[in-house]
């Protein structure tokens, strides 16, 4: 039962690429093959040896091909038990097919060119999948070829063992097959309840990979890879430190997609799902250093990602080898497209932070799925940054030359969890940076108390760094109010009353972008028109939870 | 082809129920049946006239039951078009089959109980998928009966057309049969790649419903049934006001999720997500006003849920109809298990209120799916509250009357967004109250300072409120230290450093509760030990991102 020798096979298959490289391998092992209509012209046209299917069934191919292999003959053929069934088969003529070739009417292609009723029927393949399905039940005798891919595992196989495939092989292309099978009737399902406008949904999953644990410790934790979809979190290549867990994993997906959207160069540090500081611009190591001071405590212990090559002065920045240890910026994850060489020296030094290399055409689905209580919430993604920006106080800035920036904070401000405020400001003439963020509160006020909050402490410490000296309170004051002016506030939705203006003018802001739309906007503008404050619209709310 | 008229039916079911009763009614009509081995045999028991399908198919039941409708005959006679081919069929002497009534080998069943490969494989049906797919795929002349629970409705639409089937009822009937295979070898592949060590993983989901929008306006928005599961958000009932949008019913499935695990009559108030409020004791609308007073800011536009019958004085805690109309107190949501008519009928006044009939056996999945990238995080859901309450510091309470507070805070902070901190306190005899949390922090130390100031607030508000008239400054601070000394903070992770101790000690706190782990638990510890702090670890973390 381990080697089963190919003696004949039947092949029915709408595709043909591969085909007669197959087949030239087959008839060197001296096998037999059975084909189906067009199937059999083109390996006849291509001087093979064929044996119609017709000859076997003793029926004609009926109905338009409706009625091609459907038969007792052929189904007797593959699914009898050699053993079991032995003696019965020879009394009722009945001679074994010890492989199947088939590949199916492409119902997804009808579908997708939006065929009308009578062609997707038509495109539903009845013969096909019984011919599958036979051999997979058999596969302890039949082999089942259901995929193109496949050919060339089998054929090595076969040559490996002249003429004959293992029980290893039979066994996987049996897996596929149901695999196979179960999409293709789960596409018809899907498509057919579409056009009964009663939608559903299958979602499939493949290759799952254990994790040391779930969220917490006492919680099982797998991942798994949609079947059929591009790159994704589940082809992060672990170039260095233990194996991701599953906060990781969450974070790095967050990191990453926090960077979509953002021209040129940038870095973004997540906690808890959360970025505490992201930052764009021309150098990379620059860049870095102002997405750190986003937050320079919570930093610590995060999940740093960036969109470029990680160079080697970007990875000195951690100074995971200094002597004074308290200079050491420990964290759990770098991710980037790729690592240079000497920078990946320098960082295994450490061995407990993990070095990703992630995909650049690594995305966020299409679709945002949110399982909930035996339901799915399904909506497409946020994709969209603003409607336009419209002044909607007195007070106005040149927007072309602020438009970087606004773009930057919408671009930061969706990706922090509801209510979520968050202020940034060009560092550096080509350096955006999120200076401070207000993230997941109830009450938005909080959210906006906490973004001020962090803005602040962020320019207290940076004016002390390079005021080493002695200073005038005033002076630190007026850097920390002259900073905020410049910078720009966002809210991901509207303020439904005038106090968060009256703190974010009492801290130093000037311009504030928010969606608009509140009730209460009028009393709104009016107090940030009596602030003198600029507040744009965006006519977008960027909810996130 | 809208009617098409039952005359010859096959019959091959491996569960009988009620089939009796659907022959007796296809016989009325005069059809004839066609079935295969046990079907037959047990028809005939009961006396009714039957075909045995050996007469069709020219070919003896054959390998022990592998090969029974497998035939040219059958298949023609399900899937010939009955206009383009007529004359084929006749020449072929083909009789057409107008039904066909099937059910498949419990292969699900096999599974279930752990059943050995070689049973496994003679669970899988190879006859009855091609049978059902044939038919459903001829479904503008053929009917498909795949589950037993379609018999009903089919036969009131044979008795109502008079032995015919309408277009309508064969066109739901298709869709459910291309349902029923999808599922079918859907668990088939999961099953063979389980016993692969290849686990794969399908989710099916039915009954899209199209919300007004996603998250946002400018995201669409749809919610989905998981197929075969029980009670959901699916199950809902809107009893008045607006549809649910998508914020809804993600704030209803927190609120209801946050009640399960707390003992007695309870009360949770959501808002993005997180409780700001939640309360549980004796009185309903005790209960209600404890929750409220967690947060009366945020509570505002919340989404409420209760565990009990919503009472008439509970509904009137909200004085929807209150002249003096800055006592209103508005809400989105009320969800409860049911509503007392009163109740409802006060509740109405308010057109924008939403008011929501949740069935008690609604449940938070046994696994907790988080879809990424083209990917999916699996974990079983965080069921365990603690492992040991066990004393960290020389400073010791009595745990048997502190156990229930315990638990309400672990059950209240592991709802809370990562990371979480909660301080409760048994506000009075029998009840407990959530009195501040902060949730969704970088930075843990940013979470407790949140959750003792939004408790000092709390505190604050309610000494003015009994102290109406002349106080001093200390008699207030007092009274907030005095209910903190009383209250327990909970945290949902370890403490890294010991500032989150002095600062909750600074604030009055005596009693925390946290899981321990960290690599500096034993400076933290004896900070509170310095400090007169009693500390207690679970050993259980409770992240929720």
């Amino acid at each position: 039962m381990d080697l089963i020798k190919i003696k004949r096979a039947l092949i029915s298959v709408s595709d043909k690429t591969s085909l007669e490289n197959l087949v030239a391998a087959l008839q060197s092992f001296s096998c037999e093959i059975i084909a189906t209509g067009r199937t059999r012209d083109y390996l006849l046209q291509k001087g093979y040896e064929v044996i119609d299917i017709s000859r076997i069934t003793g029926n004609p191919e009926a109905f338009s091909g409706r009625m091609k292999t459907l038969s007792f003959q052929i189904g007797a053929a593959i699914l009898f038990d050699r053993e079991r069934d032995g003696e019965e088969a020879v009394k009722l003529g009945i001679t074994p097919i010890d492989l199947v070739v088939c590949n199916l009417y492409p119902f997804a292609r009808a579908k997708e060119k939006g065929a009308a009723l009578a062609e997707l029927i038509e495109n539903i393949d009845i013969g096909g999948p019984t011919l599958i399905r036979a051999a997979a039940k058999n596969f302890h005798y039949v082999c089942i070829l259901s995929e193109i891919d496949d050919y060339k595992m089998f054929l090595k196989d076969l040559s490996d063992h002249k003429g004959a495939v293992s029980y290893e092989t039979r066994f996987y292309l049996m897996r596929k097959a149901f695999n196979v099978i179960a999409d293709y009737d789960g596409i018809i399902a899907e498509t057919m309840d579409e056009r009964g406008n009663d939608p559903s949904l299958r979602l499939c999953f493949e290759k799952a990979l254990t994790l040391r644990y779930g969220e917490n410790s006492h919680q099982q934790g797998f991942l798994f890879r949609q079947r059929g979809m591009g790159k994704s979190l589940y082809d992060l290549e672990l170039l260095h430190g233990r194996e991701l867990s599953y906060n990781n994993i969450s974070d790095i997906n967050s990191a990453v997609n926090s960077l979509k959207g953002i021209p040129g160069i940038a870095c973004s540090i997540v906690k808890h799902n959360n970025p505490c500081g992201i930052a764009s611009g021309i150098n990379q190591h620059s860049v870095l250093k102002f997405a750190w001071e986003g937050d320079p405590v919570s930093a610590f212990g995060s999940v740093i990602a960036f969109n470029s090559e990680l160079t080697l002065e970007s990875a000195e920045f951690f100074q995971l080898n200094a002597l004074d240890k308290s200079k050491r910026k420990f964290i759990e994850v770098i991710t980037a497209p790729s690592f240079n060489e000497d920078a990946l020296r320098y960082l295994q030094f450490h061995e407990n932070l993990r070095l990703i290399r992630y995909d650049p055409s690594f995305d966020e689905m299409g679709l945002d799925y949110r399982f909930l209580a035996n339901s799915l919430l399904m909506q497409d993604r946020d994709g969209k940054l603003y409607n336009s920006l419209e002044f909607a106080t007195k007070e106005r800035i040149a927007l072309k030359s602020w438009q970087s920036l606004i773009e930057f904070g919408l671009n930061v401000v969706r990706q922090i969890k509801s209510n979520a405020i968050c202020i940034v400001r060009e560092v550096e003439s080509g350096y955006m940076q999120l200076l401070g963020m207000g993230a997941g509160q109830p009450n938005r006020l909080i959210s906006t108390r906490l973004a001020l909050e962090k803005s602040r402490d962020n320019l207290l410490r940076e004016f002390h760094a390079f005021r080493n000296g002695a200073f005038l309170d005033q002076e630190c004051e007026d850097y920390c109010s002259n900073q905020l002016a410049k910078s720009i506030l966002l809210s991901d939705a509207f303020f439904p009353f005038p106090d968060n203006v009256e703190i974010a003018a009492a801290n130093g802001i000037k311009i504030i972008v928010q969606p608009g739309g509140s009730l209460r906007d009028k009393k709104v503008i009016k107090r940030a028109d009596e602030l003198g404050i600029c507040m744009i619209f965006t006519g977008i709310r960027h909810f996130r939870h």
